[in-house]
């Protein structure tokens, strides 16, 4: 470790210095998500499938920070937006924090409204597809994780589509079993 | 799936009937935090170590939702109080993420300040001790996520400290390999 180091961090972002926001510059094991891309591609595997998911955008606040078993993602849902098709995961726990905003929770039995500092979660093997839809007129942000166990399936509940894990990523399939 | 039953959920908690909060009851998967109880205690092996966590309170939201790989805790920390004593894991990943107040996270490298929306992640295996601090006046309160990988132990950078994951739980070491 060089000293030096030590106290150029320590100098530059203690709490009792208190600069303004603006002037702090995480390093890591910290970080800003403020510093984190965005993404707001799908990877589902139609055109029409993908239209689902417009006005979702994520960061991979996980990924960035090395982070390799389990993903945290820092979801924001425009008006009208939705997590993801409704679908349940067959090894992947999965929850669900609401920092901002009122989110309805879709499940079978009906909906829920989360609102900031409430949460959801979903074990695996549960089969009760679940999704998340902004049916406000504000932006609605919240923190999702997942495991990232090998040999998971989703199933999408509403769709004739079915997910299997890969070293690659999830590869999509027909209920029939056929690959898209 | 019962036909009344969807219709009770739906009817009491949907986002557009807008209900004041305190009228809400939410049900799994869905989760209020303040129905979660809160425990202050710490499972380190003496009193002293023990001493070491006052003000600290945690919720295991993730437990209350039946998520089994990995636990995810809402975490309160009084003025003066931190996380834990500095440590570092093996093969578990952590992350936090602040949602209020400022706290103070210490590595080798030193400390920097985590304000609300800000994180940090802690990557299985790299040796360096952290913990959280709350040097403030308010209390500051975070989410932290951490897999439950089996094998697990954490090295303690300031004490004469190891922990060894079992199944039931983890087991307290001497540097040297003697139990406490």
């Amino acid at each position: 470790m060089d000293g030096k180091a030590v106290v150029a961090i320590s100098d530059r972002n203690r709490c009792n210095n208190r600069p303004m926001k603006t002037e702090t510059s995480l390093v890591l094991p910290a970080l800003d998500p403020a510093a984190v891309p965005s993404r707001t591609t799908s990877i589902y595997p139609t055109e029409e499938l993908r239209a689902l998911t417009v006005g979702r955008s994520k960061q991979a606040l996980g990924d960035a920070l090395g982070l390799q078993t389990f993903g945290v993602n820092l979801v924001r849902l425009e008006p009208g937006a939705m997590s993801a098709l409704r679908h349940w995961h067959t090894r992947q726990d999965e929850f669900v924090y609401v920092l901002e905003g009122e989110i309805a929770l879709v499940t079978e039995a009906g909906e829920q409204c989360l609102r900031s500092g409430q949460c959801a979660g979903f074990p695996a093997g549960k089969a009760d597809g679940h999704h998340l839809v902004n049916r406000g007129n504000g932006v609605a942000v919240y923190l999702e994780v997942g495991d990232r166990l090998p040999g998971d399936r989703a199933h999408y509940s509403d769709a004739d589509l079915e997910a299997r894990a890969t070293r690659g990523g999830y590869g999509f399939f027909h209920k029939d079993g056929m690959p898209y």
